[in-house]
């Protein structure tokens, strides 16, 4: 949740002059994504999000980002689709900040998805791998298997609340991963952060999906893991494998995975259950204990890496091809 | 800026059982006011504001706001209405919190109103002060005169950043206020925190006041003295009194001050700077250094205090009468 920066009335008005999109009838403030800044644009003829990219952006990405979406859009995929100005430029100056303006798209975030709703993500993702194919821009992964060592080790966790151990475990079980790691698998662009708080639906029909910031060149099915991970566990740590299988088939039948890709889901899933274990183990640590945005507890992925180790194949995952 | 609390998918649900509203399309936390969490709510008829009570909130001053927010809008005043369930009830229990659903307001709030704007404030702070006259609910301004000596004593200014000698000075300055406040003046229901992000305008028109969550009952001309402070003043401390002008003008020709209120301005004004300034110092000293909402410097009012020391009637405000 955010809204790190406001937009004076003269910035507003400089703002809109370069668009031919109406009249301003309502700006807010909305609290998705803790990385930027976005408001809900309401002019009399649309809905639109203007985001400001905030320092944690990368504005070397931003290029690689505006173009993803807007390929995803044009090849039907509901998303932010980034809106030209006059003169047929995405990215603008507001605030002092990089910014853009989006489509705006209807629906609520699921917290709790069903099964429907995890057969609906699976086809919405094959769609995503497909629509790629022919996306020319590159961008590197940088919290893929390479980062995963050096965040681990950059981690000083001599004063941490955590169970002891859990840092040498987690060096084991990486060494592990790392030389399991697949090679030779389909690679497009991924989404990387495909949590059901990127998802939006209208009661159970998926209406879009948002916050492409983590998308990259990656193994196509190592997206699919990760939303194996953060859709088909319940909040009690058990894994739903009705909803998994689900996912897989919905997935399966708009892009049919290919017999590697089935037989590393399991690896594919220890490896972005450990990335996500790793991000929230280092933020556990390196957030101030009084700051407004409180860290994910580590220990959730850390059951779920768990739960991938005891798995022997893709029947793990209710795939049974 | 806020949203405080997230309101999961069966809550949602349950909630809009309760109503005869429409079917979602979209809820978006916003970020307006640090007091409660707002969520911008659009179904397939309307929007709608849905607010949900922090505990910074009195929940037995909520049937106040919500009965005084209905009466506004009930004579005519563009303010979020509150809207009734199925069964004619206001509050709600939503996430374990008090709640309530309002109508939504178009426009966009003026970081640096204009003279146009200043004159309609005027306008409507007066309409406001006369619809309230039969609102029979009552609420005392615990930020009122009697609570000031109070929270200037509960303040430690023994390690601030602000100038040394600040806290007996303004004890000094306030015992003149106190000395000098005036008795007798007409009182009704107040705003009491109408500052240019309360007010909503599309363009130079204004289209609604919004945050009742201070109204009370107290002098009426103090919130015009509420309002001369927040509205008039320019970024580099000089006062408008353009912009003071149009606003006391705007108010005139609606609802005429009398006499004693007018001659009453400067003293209104020294205590309305006086109630900002000390809710700012104690806030200043009070908020952690790394809190996420950073607090108002109470300088700006301190500054704003020492003109109106200067202003000897109600001229300086640019009221000719």
């Amino acid at each position: 949740m955010a809204v790190y920066t406001t937009i004076a009335d003269d910035e507003l008005a400089a703002f809109m002059s370069r668009y031919d999109i109406g009249q301003v009838i309502s700006l807010a403030g909305i609290a998705e994504g803790v990385e930027n800044s976005n408001f809900l644009l309401r002019t009399d003829r649309n809905n639109y999000i203007l985001t400001l990219y905030e320092k944690r952006t990368n504005a070397a990405d931003l290029p690689f980002f505006m173009g993803l979406m807007d390929h995803l859009s044009a090849h039907g995929i509901h998303c932010p689709a980034p809106i030209t100005d006059k003169s047929g430029q995405i990215l603008q100056q507001v605030a002092g900040r990089p910014g853009a303006l989006f489509s705006f798209l209807n629906g609520v975030t699921a917290h709790q998805p069903n099964v429907v709703k995890c057969r609906q993500l699976g086809g919405i993702l094959a769609q995503m791998h497909q629509a790629t194919a022919d996306f020319t821009m590159k961008r590197d992964n940088a919290l893929g298997p390479q980062g995963w060592q050096p965040l681990l080790d950059s981690i000083d966790d001599s004063q941490t609340d955590l169970p002891a151990g859990l840092k040498s475990e987690a060096h084991a079980v990486l060494q592990d991963i790392l030389a399991d790691w697949p090679e030779g698998l389909p690679e497009t662009v991924i989404h990387a952060d495909l949590f059901p708080n990127n998802v939006m639906f209208i009661g159970d029909k998926l209406t879009g999906v948002i916050d492409f910031y983590f998308a990259c060149h990656d193994i196509t099915a190592y997206d699919l893991a990760i939303c194996l991970n953060s859709w088909c566990f319940e909040a009690d740590g058990s894994f739903n494998v009705t909803k998994s299988a689900a996912l897989l088939a919905g997935y399966d039948a708009v892009r049919p995975l290919q017999s590697d890709e089935i037989a590393a889901l399991p690896i594919l899933c220890r490896g972005a259950a450990m990335r996500f274990f790793l991000t929230r183990f280092y933020d556990w640590i390196n957030t101030p204990k009084d700051a407004f945005v409180k860290p994910h507890d580590p220990m959730e992925y850390w059951s779920k890496l768990r739960f991938h180790l005891r798995a022997t194949s893709a029947a793990s995952y209710g795939y049974w091809s």
